[in-house]
């Protein structure tokens, strides 16, 4: 519109910019993630937007001009009356990802403050505040007064963002999943690092999850995801590192919601799987170097400190840590074909098996089924014999076991050979 | 959404395909357009599904599933009751475009039957029917009985569109623009072909613009544009041809509403500029070749009869064919600032001086100013002697003259060496 005033951008002049790979300039962001927010900008300029930048990406310029104008959208907690160093750890998500559960309490025994703001699950891969709702009277939902108060007399809280955190965040990534536009490196970088930016810890643990399972198949993206997020936390002030996980077979033995509540418990009494063990105390070794505490996360599992944290952790936000937790109705078991190695377990079939049997929401506005999930009962690397059960899948819809059976054909790979090892723990990426 | 049908494809699929490379297939897209047109695809869906199009295309078998499914998304007009062969004309746009006003009354005194659905001006390009509306009396809204009656007792007419044709067209044509979506050639081809194929002509010549004043400035991509709409055309059983004709500066010496009626009548009376009679009969020749016709126009010029037929068609519409027509309140001139041959008039430059002025729209609500535009007193290839005016301005609002000569920086060139010339019809396409 040449009669507009020129010193103006239009929507449409920056969607033309970047679609034809011009580089928007920092004031460019500014006005658009501020008029997105206000509603100026419109949900079908913003998703033309978006695709173009799936296609052009956004050159690191760019990046750190929308994160920050992410974080300004909204408000940005005040963690400074907290005593301990804070240190928080985000997950890429992935299936059997009970993590936080325990390494929150973990590290906070340890002598660093965790503030976790977590999500819900998004397709496939479940949410942490979907899985601690299974325990009766947990509340996710705390106004920031409380969250800190759990903070201080706790050293550690899981619960959701609240709404005034980065609400051009919630809004794009809303857009983004019905608009094919959630794949971008970028895009989903400045998402994470705009949420945990504006959630104002000090430093920051990503697990980035790579492997079948997770969003990022690949090590080449998960690494450059990584870097990317590694480098946005860094310029904004909040100390960041990376550890690259395998999610190649689900994590642990649970998928679902009350199942990895079980397993994670497990764990904080020392009777954890291997591999969710040695993801969790990298984690914590991670967290604790960069809140630059000292202290041994392994000994505190063993000598129940942190078990003892996550109790008052759950009891701190309405939960009773020793109510039953909900049980399914219908069991089933899917068994091995052939004797052999258990060569492959898909991390990402289990996790759509698991969201058929009401593990995870079919839409937005769906409650989720606290007791439906699958118990990995052999993982890759056992020995399974012709019969034996290797998947019990869980519902209190019998309806569901067909659809999830069909998400897990293929899914389970049996050789006369050992599978090759992949260390659960893959590469650690630093500024 | 794994526990719905997957027999039914959700925007969502769609737009994953399209944006990883995979094509869709005719049942998608008949869904798609369908699902958009009845408001069950969203805005936002759809303009990241045309995002990923303009960066991946459509592929031949895509491209004419998505027209046909635009055409079924709305009624078809039969022309079967008129005697006369139909042949209408299209063209993607350009700056002084007022053929349609001779070509429709010309073909038609030569025996041909002229069905021309015609559209408002779009950005610093015109519309025929904003500039018919200069005439006292005339209008462009004709119920589709009233279009078949003036197309038989007449032989051409030249009106608006109804809704009922191509809605899907009509919503992603309004979607496009505020999308930074337009330059797509299969979207840009598809929303014409529509649009022509749902008109019910029997054959069509498209006029296809290429050069600085053009939605296409380059030769290759006008080509394909035309060879794309020609296939679209034979595809759907409408014979049709495309001529590629420059537009690098205006066509004719008139850009704007009033200002091109007139120059229209004076081209009828056969005291038309050179550039605009040869183009007019270039296409008059196609499409009478088409309609298979054996008529000569230039002698229909010569003798009246197109004048004529031009007075029935504005009079069968309500306009006065001897009304005055609207004459602006100001005008400015631009002169020469040297001596010499002018070798450039920036058709684009013109063409938005000309919408400052009044003559286009701001905005889709807004009304245009029929008074308003420019005429170039001068043209390229002319001598002009500094201080000789090239353009002259004309508005109805003073403080309009600025933007335009901003608008018009640069726009005219003045060498010492005649400009070499380009044919104004530089190609035909055929099936």
């Amino acid at each position: 519109m040449p009669v507009a005033d020129p010193a103006l951008p239009t929507a449409v002049d920056l969607i033309l910019a970047k679609r034809d790979g011009r580089a928007l300039t920092d004031a460019e962001i500014r006005w658009l993630i501020a008029a997105y927010t206000a509603g100026a900008v419109a949900d079908e300029q913003m998703s033309a937007l978006l695709m173009a930048i799936y296609f052009r990406g956004l050159a690191p310029g760019e990046l750190r001009a929308w994160t920050s104008a992410m974080v300004s959208s909204g408000e940005r907690l005040d963690l400074g009356s907290v005593v301990p160093p804070t240190v928080d750890k985000h997950s890429t998500g992935g299936v059997g990802d009970k993590v936080s559960l325990i390494l929150a309490p973990l590290v906070a025994s340890c002598g660093a403050a965790v503030p976790q703001l977590s999500g819900r699950g998004l397709g496939h891969t479940g949410g942490t505040l979907d899985k601690l709702e299974s325990i009766p009277g947990w509340r996710a939902a705390l106004p920031a007064d409380e969250m800190v108060a759990v903070l201080n007399s706790v050293g550690c809280v899981i619960c959701a963002a609240g709404a005034g955190l980065a609400p051009a965040d919630r809004r794009l990534y809303a857009l983004r999943d019905v608009t094919g536009t959630v794949e971008s490196i970028p895009l989903i970088a400045s998402s994470i690092m705009s949420k945990k930016i504006a959630e104002g810890t000090a430093a920051l643990v990503l697990d980035v999850k790579v492997g079948r399972g997770a969003f990022m198949r690949e090590l080449p993206a998960a690494r450059e995801l990584a870097e990317t997020m590694v480098g946005l936390g860094m310029e904004a002030g909040v100390r960041t590192t990376a550890l690259l996980t395998s999610m190649d077979a689900p994590l642990g033995r649970a998928v679902g919601n009350a199942v990895e509540v079980e397993e994670a418990v497990a764990t904080l009494r020392g009777e954890g799987p291997p591999d969710l063990l040695e993801v969790t105390l990298a984690l914590a070794r991670e967290m604790l170097a960069l809140a630059r505490v000292e202290a041994d996360p392994a000994a505190a599992l063993a000598d129940g400190r942190a078990l003892d944290r996550y109790r008052q952790m759950i009891a701190a936000q309405g939960g009773d840590p020793d109510a039953p937790l909900p049980q399914a109705g219908h069991t089933e078991v899917v068994t091995a074909d052939e004797d052999g190695w258990l060569r492959r377990l898909d991390a990402r079939a289990v996790g759509v098996a698991a969201w058929r049997l009401g593990a995870g929401r079919a839409r937005k506005e769906d409650d989720v089924n606290h007791a439906a999930g699958i118990v990995c009962l052999a993982k890759p690397g056992d020995r399974v014999t012709a019969g034996q059960p290797v998947l019990e899948l869980r519902t209190d819809d019998e309806t569901r076991f067909g659809p999830a059976a069909e998400a897990l054909a293929g899914a389970v790979g049996i050789g006369s050979e050992p599978p090759a090892a992949r260390p659960p723990v893959i590469e650690r990426i630093t500024a």
